[in-house]
């Protein structure tokens, strides 16, 4: 896998958010690497009220050590 | 997506609590971006205990990354 | 929403408890402000054993909240 | 509710860790308050595998807490 | 019960990743004392993908635990 | 068990990344050591929404514990 994670650093919150969104994404691309099945699976999840939640769970986890990495941007 | 996230800070732990939400609600805002899909989802999951408990998770663990950014309002 | 949030010290570990179940409430009557609905989802919920074990996640999580806010009570 | 949490101070992690799995319990109680009722639920959760796990994740986050709150013990 | 936790400390990471899955374990025990009941449900959970990655997730947040009581073994 | 967790520091966040994925699936071979079952439960869990969801959530607790144990790569 190419370099896709220089830094825990972002310049504000929200791009500590879409850090958050990628590195949640990313252990999905890393465990189901094919780009298609990952498609196919979009429409199944994402009209899904409980898999929408829990993708949110993560990026909700994630986002707590990347706010941290980044001091809270206080 | 424009800016929607430009602090962690809250003059208040409530503003805080409600930051948490808005935190929640992006990330399946982001994953589902079609807001109509998304309003039909609400009636399913509004009215479904495991959902809404689900959701109530998401909450929590942002607001324990709000509080934190925010000293805890001591 | 009246305020209902003014802080997260407690003066003992219970009452940070008890925060912390009103925390995992709130975020739920946020989601569904219905009174009635959120009424007629308590039999629910409260006679399903995963149901009352997800509840209780929530609160585990906001009591770390509370706790650290409160420096454990030490 | 009569006083059932005077401290989060033990005086080693294993009693920090009954303590946990009372914080865990005491959220299913307040939610679900008859005692008939939980003693009914408990064969189901109790012989069931997925159940058993989720309670340990309840447990698993309030002994963080706890943990926390003795500075491990150390 | 006997003495099963008499510290959080280890001498490596590795005995830290053993201590979690001991601690996300004992919790099913005191749920489920009957070794009989719970060597029938092995099977169930040992076979069945989200079961292993429920329990893996019980372990993750032990293992954040131990860690920290550990210093991160630095 | 042969020695596989010698120590939670890496040079970069991304192999701290890869660390934090091998957490997760360790506790799964810990439970499931037999390789083949394993392998027979790839296909399930690869293709299901909700479980690579949830092997996602798990990664994102470890890789909070790995970043913390490097100072956040700073």
């Amino acid at each position: 896998m190419t370099e896709w994670l220089p830094t825990l650093q972002t310049e504000t919150p929200q791009e500590g958010y879409d850090l958050a969104v990628k590195l949640a994404r990313t252990a999905i691309k890393m465990t189901q690497p094919d780009a298609e099945t990952r498609e196919n699976l979009r429409p199944v999840y994402s009209e899904d009220a409980d898999s929408l939640i829990a993708s949110s769970q993560v990026v909700a986890t994630h986002f707590a050590t990347v706010a941290a990495a980044n001091g809270y941007w206080k």
